[in-house]
């Protein structure tokens, strides 16, 4: 029958040492859930986030502990290399990325989820969990439903997503996180060059995405390239002549902009 | 001498009908500023601010009232053409454009300025001006003077800025601003075609700009372009295959993040 072993996740094993396990390890902590043991295969890491919670930990896969759940709080790469170490037979096993499928786990075990937070992490950035998004899926009906148990202990949004639309959030995230920062970036360079200070654009930023989640980022867009004002442009992508690779995005995005609001 | 005709200035017509004329119309107008007139090419337009802040209107040139100030919210290229229009000779000529240089009013008058608000404004958005920086530049000590004064009735916030710098926070701008907010347009079209409520993105991007804000962008950065996951990026561009422009944005900002931390 497929029915994992257990009812409730009352303990867990953290694969990783990183950011999201970081967050994860201590959000869970302060909820009661059992964290017994930190794996990672550089033993400083595991044993500097273990100290913090008062656990276990190792850096050796065959000394991993009993639990109701292994989660995989590791790199892409690493989930399948550390799953071809030992045997996961009978046991649960979760990992929390954006863009791994589902069925990385299937040759090892019967019972296997994906426990995926859609935030960024950064370690000594503190973050209340609560209002983040997890995206849930499972092998089965059972693990489905252990993994909303244990989701909703650390935070008021969780919801089901295969995946392929996992791999989509984490697209969007991309551009939403990742990219949006480097703008911002760019921004800072650029005032910094000027001798402005970069706090001159905080409430820039804020308006910017403030109006962003209230009307909605497609209705919110502004400046230059929607009102295809060439001059502006020509003058803008003339004062980047010493970085190339802002040319190229300043270019690129002014286009795209052009696009999604005349095409 | 190079003095104004006022010491303190109390009216103004507004010249511009715009989202930065209706905020800081309705915004002097809180504080005591008289608006005596808005003048528009689109009678409709100037009619409808002017309604709003109970003062004439109107759309010629030749009819303007007599005011201690003449603030120039028009968009870039018709600042030349209505200075153009008629003898601005002795009057105080503002305007409020983050890429036209002081001395576009040169030629006409022997008082004039810069009054750059460095914010986004969207018509039916409310805003508080109290937080924005203004950008001060003029053609002489008095007229500097006098704009601080009017700009501090409105705004806490005010500096000094020359016309390169000004045009290089505008350019900053449209990096934080504008080019931030196609990203998360982008990052809302990606959730939609995957069904996916855009609601889910936004604990993400308040926390990415919360972050940057605390500890600067350029220190935020995260994502598979920082790590170089080269795997999980042409996922994403393979992804990406019916949207070529977005393709060329996601190439060449990950090309862009990894230089600026690994050269």
């Amino acid at each position: 029958m497929n029915d994992s072993t257990v009812d409730t996740i009352r303990t867990l094993v953290m694969l990783g040492s990183g950011n999201v396990a970081v967050h994860l390890a201590q959000s869970f902590v302060q909820k009661g859930i059992k964290v017994v043991q930190i794996y990672s295969p550089t033993i400083d890491h595991a044993q500097q986030l273990a100290e913090e919670i008062a656990c276990r930990y190792t850096n050796r896969l065959a000394d991993l502990s009993e639990a109701d759940l292994y989660l995989f709080a590791l790199t892409d790469s690493a989930i399948p290399e550390v799953l071809r170490q030992r045997s996961w037979e009978g046991k649960l096993c979760v990992h929390t990325a954006g863009s791994v499928p589902l069925d990385v786990f299937k040759p090892f075990t019967q019972f296997y989820g994906v426990l995926y937070p859609f935030q960024t992490f950064s370690r000594n950035v503190p973050l209340a969990l609560d209002e983040v998004p997890f995206f849930i899926e499972a092998s089965d009906k059972n693990v489905e439903q252990q993994l909303f148990q244990l989701a909703s202990k650390i935070s008021s949004r969780i919801q089901l997503a295969n995946s392929q639309q996992r791999q989509s959030l984490h697209l969007a995230g991309v551009f939403a996180c990742n990219f949006v920062n480097h703008m911002l970036a760019i921004a800072e360079n650029i005032l910094k060059q000027n001798k402005l200070p970069t706090e001159s654009i905080h409430p820039l930023i804020s308006e910017t995405v403030r109006k962003a989640l209230f009307i909605s980022a497609e209705k919110a867009q502004t400046g230059p390239a929607i009102r295809n004002n060439t001059e502006i442009i020509r003058k803008h992508i003339e004062m980047l002549r010493d970085k190339p690779e802002w040319q190229k995005i300043y270019t690129f995005v002014s286009d795209s902009i052009y696009k999604m609001y005349h095409s």
